[in-house]
C-alpha cells in the first residue's frame, strides 16, 4: 500500500513512523508546503519521497492529511476533487463538525473517513515525531456511515496498526466533548502561563522553583498558536461553552477564599477529587 | 544522628527513605496521630520505631515536621518548649510566612530553619513514598538569618543529602513566589476538573476520550484537601491576588473568541508560548 500525508509534522510523521515499523505500508509520499520539514522528514526516513499535490495524491492508495484544521477543511473538497473511487482520504483534525459539513454533499464524500486521534505533544514538525505516541490512546472515527464500508475497514486497519482503541462518535457530539476532554486543558494552561509571565516578573525565580506540579499544569502552554487558532476557531461554540463554566468554577474558589468559608473549599477539592476515581479507572 | 519525623506520610516518608539510602541518619522516630500511617511505615521501614510525641522529640537531634500547614503552626511552639539548644526542628510546608511568625518570639526560635521542598505529588500517606522524589528539585530555606548556624549548617546537610538545589528566600517573598508557581497550579486543575465533572456528565467519555494532555493538567486535581484547604488559607492574600489574574487573563481567551478577534487570540497563545523558553532552559 502507498500513502501520501499531506502534512509530514508531529502527527503526520508519528503515522508514518509507526506505519513503516509495523510494515502496514510499502511506499510514502510526503507533500507539505513546508520544503524544509519535508527535507526533514525525508532525511528522517519518515517519507520515501518528496512529492507535490497532485502527484502524491493521484498515486496513493491512502491519503492522510495531516495540517491545521482550518487548512484541512479547505484542501480536503481538492483532494476529493481528483481521487478515484479506489482511492481513500482520512485526516486527523482535532475538530470534526467543520471538515465532515465541508464536503457533505462532494460526490466522493464516501472516500473520507473523519479520525482524530486522542494524542499529541507541545512540540512540532518532523523530529518530535516518535512511532510509539498513540499506543494504548483512542481514536476516534466520526460520521462513519457517511464513508464507504471498504474507505472505513481501511482506516480501521490504520487505527489498529497505531495500537489505539477505536470509538466511534458523530462529529457533533466529538467537538463537543473534545471542548471538554481537551479543547479547555489547553486554554487554562495558556491563561495560566500568562499569569505567571504577568505577575511573576522574576523569570528566574519562575525557572528555580517551578516544580513538576507545576510543569505538568503548564505544559500544554508550549502548543503553538498554528495549531490551536483554528481549533478554537472551529470549535468556538462549545469551547465558549465550557470556558464559562470553568470561569464560573473558579469563582467559586475565589468567593471561598474571600468569605475564608474553608468548609465550601473542601467541598469543592472533594468534588475534584472524584477525577481521580475516573481517571484512574 | 537520631531524626523524630512527626507526620509519616508522602514527604516525610520520602524524606526517611532517602536519608536512610543516603547513611546520612542512624536512627528515625515515627510520630504520628495516624495510628496506621505509623504502623505502614514501621512495615515499610520507613522508620525505626513509633514513638509518642514527647519521647520522640526528646530523643531526636533533628525534627522534621511533616503534616499539614496550620497542624504544624501549632505543633510547633510545643516542639520548641521540649527541645535544648543541642537539637533543631525543620518543616517542610508548603507556606513559610505563617510558620515563622508562629515563633517569631520564641525563646527557642534559632533552633528551627524553615524549610520547603518544591516537589510532591497527587498521592499521600507513607506507602506512597519514593527515595528518590527530591532529585533536582529546589529547596527553599526561609529567614536563615533567624536560625543558628549550626542548626542552619544541619538542615543545609540534609537538603545536600535530598540533593535538592538550596535556594534562600524571606518568607513573604516565598509565599508570593509559589502563589505563582504552584498554588494557583491546583486551584486552575481542581477548577479544571469540576468543570469537566459538571459539563461532561458522561464519565465513560471522559476516561475513553481522555488524551495524556488532560491527564498532565488535571493531575492535580487529585491532590487532598486536607494538605490544601490549609495551604489556601494560610496564602489566602497572595493566592486571591495570583487568581484575579488568572481568571482575568482567561477573560481574555473569552473575549477574543467572542469577538473572533483570531489575531488577538494568537497573541495571547504566543506570549504564553514564552514559558517554554523559561521552563527548558
Amino acid at each position: 500500500m502507498k500513502i501520501g500525508i499531506i502534512g509530514v509534522g508531529l502527527i503526520g510523521g508519528s503515522i508514518a513512523l509507526k506505519l513503516k515499523q509495523k510494515k502496514a505500508v510499502d511506499f510514502i509520499y510526503g507533500i507539505d508546503n513546508n520544503t524544509d520539514n519535508l527535507d526533514e522528514a525525508l532525511s528522517l526516513k519518515i517519507i520515501d519521497e518528496k512529492a507535490d499535490f497532485e502527484f502524491g495524491i493521484k498515486n496513493s492508495d491512502l491519503i492522510i492529511i495531516a495540517i491545521p484544521v482550518d487548512a484541512a477543511r479547505k484542501i480536503l473538497p481538492n483532494v476529493l476533487d481528483i481521487i478515484d473511487s479506489s482511492q481513500t482520504v482520512m485526516d486527523v483534525g482535532s475538530t470534526k463538525a467543520g471538515i465532515v459539513n465541508s464536503v457533505k454533499d462532494h460526490p466522493n464524500r464516501s472516500r473520507f473517513v473523519a479520525f482524530h486521534p486522542m494524542w499529541g505533544t507541545e512540540n512540532h514538525g518532523p523530529k518530535s515525531a516518535v512511532a510509539e505516541s498513540f499506543a494504548g490512546k483512542a481514536g476516534v472515527i466520526c460520521d462513519r456511515e457517511d464513508s464507504a464500508a471498504d474507505a472505513l475497514q481501511l482506516v480501521q486497519n490504520i487505527v489498529e496498526n497505531l495500537d489505539m482503541h477505536l470509538i466511534y462518535m458523530n462529529a457533533e457530539a466529538h467537538d463537543l466533548h473534545t471542548a471538554y476532554i481537551s479543547h479547555i486543558s489547553h486554554i487554562t494552561s495558556y491563561a495560566l502561563a500568562n499569569t505567571v509571565l504577568e505577575k511573576e516578573k522574576e523569570e528566574e525565580t519562575i525557572f528555580q522553583l517551578a516544580s513538576s506540579g507545576f510543569s505538568s499544569t503548564v505544559r500544554l502552554a508550549k502548543s503553538h498558536p498554528e495549531m490551536w487558532v483554528p481549533i478554537f476557531k472551529q470549535n468556538k461554540e462549545n469551547v465558549l461553552d465550557v470556558l464559562n463554566e470553568h470561569i464560573s468554577q473558579l469563582r467559586k474558589f475565589k468567593s471561598a477564599l474571600e468569605k475564608e468559608n474553608f468548609e465550601y473549599l473542601a467541598e469543592l477539592i472533594e468534588n475534584a477529587n472524584k477525577i481521580r476515581g475516573i481517571l484512574d479507572k
